[in-house]
């Protein structure tokens, strides 16, 4: 049943969004027998054209491929579609591709394995015309056994095919966690384009200053990594203290140029504390504590 | 007066803190002659040493170079330092490389000026250890033509040496943009390493995940900028619209792990006011209109 024609493993998409269109013409290009099935029909014109098969039922779809792709809105829409066909899951791997909350991941992983079926779950770090390039990252969680099984299926999808943990919750919190680095960088960003456009600098112009300095913020994020595994935060230089006088003047520059202050001013309040809390010579890395759990 | 038996300009650097000392060690390493002066004395030890001279006071130090370097805590510093040697200021060039803000540095342009000094302002974006590194950059403001006179002995400073605008208020704007960015992504990695921190995940475990993110950001930030540029937002994927369930996954992990969730909800509150306005199908580049000091 996992070849058919062909030693490569037979594979279902269902979920025919962009990304899920993107997963199946992937696949399809690489030579896996492919099987695409999607609630609403009419989305599999293009893949049909390159070689792919459109399921009739969701039933049917599943029943084609041994590995089980679903790559939906969330995962109550994954268990719609799968639980009226839960009873051909068995002896599948089912990965799911949709984006979800860790416990969401963890949830499905258990009710996969009731009824029979191997479990990954999956974050795709990546847009999809993306898939299938060598630099795209995407993050798996589930058994390792069952990764390795199917590793070199996977990497047709990205380069950077990774399997982070045994536990099927891990990559939907790496997701969110890498794109919250992504959206607070964007948002500082965004808010620095809007103080310099108020003296008509173009953010053109503006880019390649806060590009090539995020290289330098990421050799700064490796020193405080370091610092945070080791619990010493002591600075060099950089310390908390040297950096309040300008942490006001960005606030300063915002308030007196109309831009909102929100993100300086929790920056400002972190640094604040931490200086009050008796950190003034410590390095920025000081600021994980106010993040742990354990010190709220 | 300007050269000392060299034909390298003489130098005066006032203020010794960390940076200070740094700026005066590598123009003395440079053959240039360097004077000092700093208003706690004993801090010159080490650049006696390396052949440098210590004034004795604010008005022998500013009369020992054609190019004056001011680098001290704040601009009130600097005012009380210059305002009694202001007779001896005419016909030098003042630069100060205070942190401080864009209205700071403009209105300290008009006081020398009107002592017939020229004024460059400058922002060092490195920590003193980088001083004189070919990749530290010094972003300057001030008259093209004082900058054009003293750009050779200024690159001795760092490789990255660049005239911004005749307006000597630009580099301290670029400065605060410039660490807006850099708090902005740290506060975003320390709340993702605590969200990940609560899987037992070690930061150095997480940050090549992160750094190497990083990368994509930059890439997504040029697509911006350029969308920015010409007012249209319009997205092929990720559009705002898409972002909305993985920003509410970030917020429900951040509860439900303890951790501190202002950050997303700041991001989240972003997205959907942006949406509510009709920009559901645009790119997260729309998000500049939050910040315009016009559209709030
Ligand atoms: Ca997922
Ligand atoms: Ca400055």
């Amino acid at each position: 049943m996992a070849t058919v024609g062909t030693d490569r493993t037979a594979v279902t998409v269902i979920g025919l969004g962009l990304m899920g269109r993107a997963l199946a013409g992937a696949f399809a290009a690489a030579g896996h027998p492919t099987t695409v099935w999607n609630r609403t029909p009419g989305k599999a014109a293009e893949l049909i054209a390159s070689g792919v098969r459109e399921a009739r039922t969701a039933a049917d779809a599943v029943s084609a491929g041994s590995l089980l792709i679903v790559c939906v809105r969330d995962y109550d829409a994954v268990r719609e579609i799968l639980a009226p066909v839960r009873g051909a899951l068995s002896g599948r791997v089912l990965l799911n591709l949709t984006s979800g909350a860790s416990d969401e991941a963890r949830a499905l992983a258990g009710w996969a394995g009731e009824h029979g079926a191997g479990y990954l779950d999956g974050a795709i770090m990546m847009t999809p015309p993306g898939i299938g390039a060598p630099d795209t990252v995407i993050l798996y969680g589930g058994s390792p056994d069952l990764f390795a099984e199917h590793e070199q299926t996977l990497r047709v999808l990205g380069g950077g095919t990774t399997h982070l943990s045994a536990d099927a919750g891990i990559p939907s919190l790496y997701d969110v966690a890498l794109l919250g680095i992504m959206w607070g960088t964007f948002n500082s960003f965004m808010h620095s384009l809007a103080l310099v456009g108020t003296e008509n600098v173009a953010a053109t112009e503006f880019l390649p200053f806060a590009t090539s300095w995020l290289g330098g913020v990421a050799s700064f994020m490796s020193t405080y990594a370091q610092q945070i595994d080791k619990g010493e935060y002591l600075a060099a230089d950089a310390t908390l203290e040297t950096q309040l006088p300008p942490i006001g003047h960005l606030v300063h520059e915002s308030h007196a140029r109309g831009v909102d202050a929100t993100i300086p001013e929790y920056t400002k309040a972190l640094i604040e504390k931490s200086i009050a809390q008796g950190h003034a010579l410590d390095s920025y890395a000081r600021i994980i504590e106010h993040f742990r759990p354990a010190a709220r």
